[in-house]
């Protein structure tokens, strides 16, 4: 792999480390340290003129720091005379502020698009992210990843769940197409959680449309924050008789009381990617997680070498 | 004022407050708070349409924190029709890095500059640059206030020191042009600090080119961060006569163990401005702060007027 080079930010450094073995290459050498007042030093340690650099960085939390330390990293490999920057996000953070819901709200996942392009990315490689459209805030290269095979390969190969009596569950309607995705892998039937809020400060009522009765369910959603609704939702899938629940998601954003409420709810196992790092504090029995590492060295190494990706996740 | 509007962020409200003040209008009415998972969330909470929007933040500790809120803030008024979007930056965060010092540095203070332009910022309002410079980092409109006219005047009218016997002194080369201009205001010599290593890894010798002899000393710097230079220098000028050190700043970053360090030193009072706000936790008997909020509501009134601003900072 002549001319590739794989850089690591502060972010989620295992999975950095994963993709690097998995490309074949070491990670390239540099250093992001801070200032004794806060701000973000950065230095690359050897030369990388006319290289294919790949920085690879999650914006998840500290979102704002993590980003500044990507867009600083991206500045410094343009001005060292990279050939290409390339980013790779697996996880994309404020991508769920991606339209003005309310008057004078932000569009902030269109800034964040905007801010990568003018450091100097030439192209970002992003994984799931919250609304397809997200890529056309690019002017830039962008390649957008799944990680619906991953997680469907697990349930086939792994999970021990009778592959008969499945049911693949969209926890909402937005996410009904990435169900209707694992249901074909699965060749099971779909159902889908339809929220409504009958009265104005009254409590959400969750209806199944489906049938759910005696299935195993498995709950597939890109991002799992505080867990409130999946849990609530796994609860509204055993009530209307499912045998047992799965629950899966590309982003194991986990926050607040997230884990806790995974862990006291009636959801079996939680499957979760690392495009996110979890840390210690977050681990539980009841949460596995599944690496992209092979997926994103795959993806580099065929930009790289400017062969078709498109296989990687039809 | 019509069609004015001046907003605060979360790094400086004492002194948005101050301006707002100065200027006879109310802060504009706006949250910013933060998701669950530390994305933040900013929302605007009465019509800017047409108004000339001015913004105050200063991109201080937490940097990343405050420059992203800055960032989004401004998204977020351009997308709610606001005629200007004015960014009032009393401190500047990653100034210092503001060139290529070594190979394969980033330089942040530009990128910063084109962050601030991609968000939508129209002009900047800011206060001593640490290099002048830094104004040509900007395609946009940049208006560059100075504080040495504040501070010389404290030294003139309220400090009680002996205008006679006065000796103004830079520590270090970059900042002898301030120096002088605080020397014409008072009518002082100048003196300058210079910085020498005889050899790798061996102390720093200062040796001070200038007589200081029965002389009161006044060390103006633009940024006094872990104050390890200006203690050092304040010793070096009494131990070459000096009657008495006073220290001048217009930016008291003042991280890590300054604080400390000028209540150890020599230094008899450090007169600093309020472009960083002072948390309790700093407050010192030897510390005093001048207030720049006239200074910044005198040229958005301005500004907004389509007045010279001038000679605010002659
Ligand atoms: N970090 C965040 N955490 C929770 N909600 C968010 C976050 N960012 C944006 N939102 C809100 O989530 C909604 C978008 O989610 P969705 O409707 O699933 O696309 C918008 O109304 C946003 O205001
Ligand atoms: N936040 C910071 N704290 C301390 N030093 C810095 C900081 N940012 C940049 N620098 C360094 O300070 C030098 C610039 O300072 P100066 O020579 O006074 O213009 C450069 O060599 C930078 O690497």
């Amino acid at each position: 792999n002549s001319k590739l080079k794989i850089f690591s930010l502060n972010s989620n450094q295992e999975l950095a480390e994963e993709i690097s073995e998995h490309a074949g290459i070491p990670l390239g050498k540099s250093s992001v340290t801070h200032f004794s007042d806060g701000e973000i030093q950065i230095n690359i340690e050897e030369s990388i003129r006319g290289y294919d650099v790949f920085i690879v960085q999650s914006t998840s939390q500290p979102v704002n720091e993590n980003l500044m330390e990507l867009l600083i990293m991206i500045d410094a490999v343009k001005r060292a005379s990279a050939r290409t920057v390339n980013v790779v996000m697996p996880y994309y953070g404020y991508a769920r502020q991606d339209r003005k819901a309310r008057s004078r709200e932000p569009i902030t996942a269109k800034l964040v698009a905007n801010l990568l392009e003018t450091a100097g990315a030439t192209r970002v490689i992003v994984l799931d992210l919250h609304a397809p459209q997200i890529q056309g805030f690019f002017d830039i290269l962008i390649d957008h990843l799944v990680a619906v095979p991953l997680l469907s390969d697990y349930f086939l190969n792994e999970s021990g769940v009778d592959l008969e009596n499945v049911i693949i569950v969209s926890p909402d309607h937005g996410g009904v197409t990435r169900a209707r995705k694992m249901a074909d892998r699965l060749k099971a039937p779909i159902a889908i959680i339809d929220k409504r809020r009958p009265k104005p400060n009254v409590a959400e009522v969750m209806n199944i449309v489906g049938n759910v009765e005696g299935k195993t369910a498995i709950i597939i959603d890109d991002i799992i924050d505080t867990a409130g609704t999946i849990s609530i939702a796994a609860s509204a899938l055993i009530e209307s008789g499912a045998k047992e629940v799965f629950a899966c998601c590309t982003h194991p954003v986990l926050s607040g009381p997230a884990v806790q409420r995974i862990n006291d709810s009636v959801i079996k196992e939680l499957i979760i990617t690392n495009s996110i790092a979890l840390p210690d504090e977050k681990k539980s029995p009841k949460i596995k997680q599944l690496s992209v590492a092979r997926l994103l060295a795959e993806t580099i190494v065929r930009v790289h070498e400017q062969k078709s990706v498109s296989t990687l996740f039809d």
